[in-house]
């Protein structure tokens, strides 16, 4: 990677923009340009949106997304955390229905000896997002200065917070343009806008979850392999330990979907209980981040070392820590029950007796955002205490009127549209599909491990 | 093409973006949608950026090309010459080097009995325009009001102006738009670009000169014809008579280069002298002028028409009245020695004795622009006198020291640019080329003719 700051003012922006429209490849330097002009606004937003779109049907190579990537996240403020004695590492996901494994990967790899500076991002669409879920801890602050955030990390080995402004600025500002281009589709855009946030965390290693099927983003395997590729390599490209896997994202993972209900799952997980899928991707992941961080030879050894440090309670303790030191309601953790909660239930009755074969996942998500458990906009607000416990999961065996999940909202009447979504979301067959999904379909990974 | 005004309100930009970033067809009023939005600033530049890159690269369908241009069209004022007692038509070349058929056609089709509304442009790049050619006329008015636009029409039969402001806003929006976000090379934007402005004419038929070589803007000949035939049929959709013909530039057109110059040929013309090509050119599209206003009942009818025209004195005399009715100076028509010189003079010679085996038209163009006698930006005023006088073309025979053409500039100095780009312009190789150049390449035209 080229070094930025020097003398770029002979680039013209529109021979950038012919350059890549004609199929070319940027140099470093021209990328740098680009992405400088469009963050100090010295580049108008026009040519930027015509740029993008170029990229988005031309595509990029690996160095220019490599360059891309190094360029935003350095437009901003990249931590470092060289003072902390020890390997950072964290996960990051792509985002799916329940998918709430950081809460119990972060204390995990902390109690295993590893630092976890986890910059987490709010939900948006279908899928939720980790600050929301800590949030309906009461108390909890995820806007921590960065002091406070190395003081947390260094006391209890992770810290969980939000991005600040002075994170990747011209990642806000390229994704709120291509909010509005119809240039968000791009697996060279969105790895750059991921890795040039998740790389300012100043980690030495990094396990991505790139999920795939009906509930994520990228509906198609082939297209979550290609991302996961692309972020693998770009990481590789930035010094960093690097290894993704292909999770599946076909119907919700556990069982609790919604923000203080997410917690709860958590935290059954992090006392050695938990929904079978829920904990096993928890272990998977735990073993990679362990082996990535050099803290296990493979990763079954790292699993082996997850399973043990649930079993003796240390990562909980270490989960239970954090909150308290970022003034989360211990008490709440101590006694999950004390979650917010809103008191009804709605059920969900399966039409007739038979299998679950499918379910439309992403469906699932959006009757949460309807209840108010999710954002339609970003400055939407969230409900905490609202979400979806589902029961019956693909393969499971059903009898007319069992319950299919059971919805957590105010009454009859405002939980009535999610439950109807919710209805149409489950496929109901008379036999079990022949083959249940896979929970994770492809490691993403040069090496033996 | 469908009605526009009706409520279109419920599209929403991004939807119509990402609809032809992935290859899809927008309809008529979806088209509409956009160009209303541009034109009246609705819709922010940088959408309207991304839409642009998306159809350069994913192209258009015919009837999407038809209902831009007609939107376009419609974005401002279009002429009703329906008082005129008679066909109305038109010729529009794509431009070229020393291509000044315009103003020996508009009389030459005028003195047979058509109308000729001719809207033309200024130079820009390395080629001439129409009105900066007619402006060295002393005293030649090219802005005029409507009405008077109709009473020069309607007393000669032609009227040579410049566009207004009124004729297809839309169409200054997106070319400025498209200038500096690398979206000007799409034939499906050039082609609504050309044809939205050309069509305010209200013409019933029209002729395109569509040029290809060294010279002109589509070097390949295969782009010229995939234009031509996009602007024939986009022609045709709107109920035009239509026809393209291929024609050659890989050398000037006639052997005058330069505004006053230029006038001065085109004068010779009409009296039945002038170049070869040049004079072959003006028959020939004037053929079909007169086919397609239903004036001849062939091209060559036509053609024979106009040699007749020509040599009975008839279409100069249009000239120098339409040139009076536009408070032109007549005595320079009648004494084109009176026209602007520069009065200095200065030499290319041939390096060697051979054969003019080539020429780098587009470079000639390029140096009567150092000179002076073009536009290198919009805002640039042009020297009328300043100019090149072509001696030698492809497959001429020189000898070393022989004048390859000759310079029209103020001093030495002013022309020493000028004159080393004239000089590597030429190839000179021991036996003339095996084919000349042919005149015209090709003819678009469904039908007989």
């Amino acid at each position: 990677m080229s070094q930025r700051g020097v003398s770029q003012s002979s680039f013209r922006v529109i021979d950038l923009i012919r350059k890549k429209r004609d199929g070319g490849a940027l140099s470093d330097p021209e990328i740098g340009y680009l992405v400088d002009g469009c963050t100090n606004g010295g580049i108008p937003d026009y040519q930027m949106a015509a740029w993008l779109m170029a990229v988005v049907l031309r595509g990029m190579t690996r160095a220019e997304t490599a360059a891309l990537t190094h360029a935003m996240l350095y437009s901003g403020e990249v931590l470092d955390l060289g003072f902390l004695p020890a390997k950072k590492v964290d996960k990051h996901s792509t985002g799916g229905v329940g998918d709430k494994t950081s809460l119990v990967l972060a204390p995990l790899a902390a109690a295993g000896g590893l630092f976890v500076p986890m910059i987490s991002g709010r939900g948006l669409g279908h899928t939720g997002g980790t600050l929301d879920k800590l949030e309906s801890i009461p108390g909890f602050r995820v806007n921590l200065p960065v002091a406070e955030f190395h003081r947390v990390l260094k006391a209890c080995g992770l810290s969980m917070i939000g991005q600040t402004e002075k994170i990747a600025p011209a990642d806000r500002k390229l994704y709120a343009l291509r909010d509005v281009t119809g240039t968000v589709e791009s697996p060279y855009l969105i790895c750059a806008s991921i890795m040039s946030k998740k790389l300012a965390e100043g980690m030495d290693a990094l396990v991505l979850d790139v999920k795939t099927g009906s509930g994520a983003f990228m509906k198609k395997e082939e297209d979550a392999v290609f991302l996961a590729e692309l972020m693998v390599e770009t990481g590789e490209r930035m010094g960093k330990h690097m290894a993704a896997l292909i999770t599946d994202m076909n119907q919700p993972l556990g069982h609790m979907v919604g923000n203080a209900l997410e917690v709860r799952e958590c935290i059954e997980v992090l006392h050695g209980g938990g929904p079978e899928d829920l904990r096993e991707l928890c272990l998977e992941l735990g073993g990679w981040m362990f082996f990535l961080g050099g803290a296990s030879a493979t990763v079954a050894q790292g699993k082996q070392l997850s399973q043990e440090l649930i079993a003796s309670g240390k990562a909980f303790e270490r989960f239970r820590q954090m909150v308290d030191l970022q003034s989360g309601d211990v008490r709440v953790i101590d006694d999950p029950s004390r979650l917010p909660d809103t008191g009804h239930r709605l059920e969900v009755p399966s039409p007739r007796a038979g299998y679950v074969t499918a379910i439309a996942c992403e469906d699932v998500g959006t009757a949460c955002v309807i209840l108010g458990g999710g954002r339609e906009r970003k400055e939407d607000s969230v409900d905490p205490a609202v979400g979806i416990e589902v029961h019956k999961k693909i393969g499971d065996k059903v009898l007319a009127g069992d319950a299919l999940c059971t919805i957590h909202c105010h009454s009859d009447a405002q939980g009535a549209r999610a439950k109807k979504l919710l209805e149409q979301s489950y496929q109901i067959g008379d036999a079990s599909p022949a083959q249940l999904p896979s929970l994770i379909h492809r490691v993403i990974y040069k090496g033996e491990y």
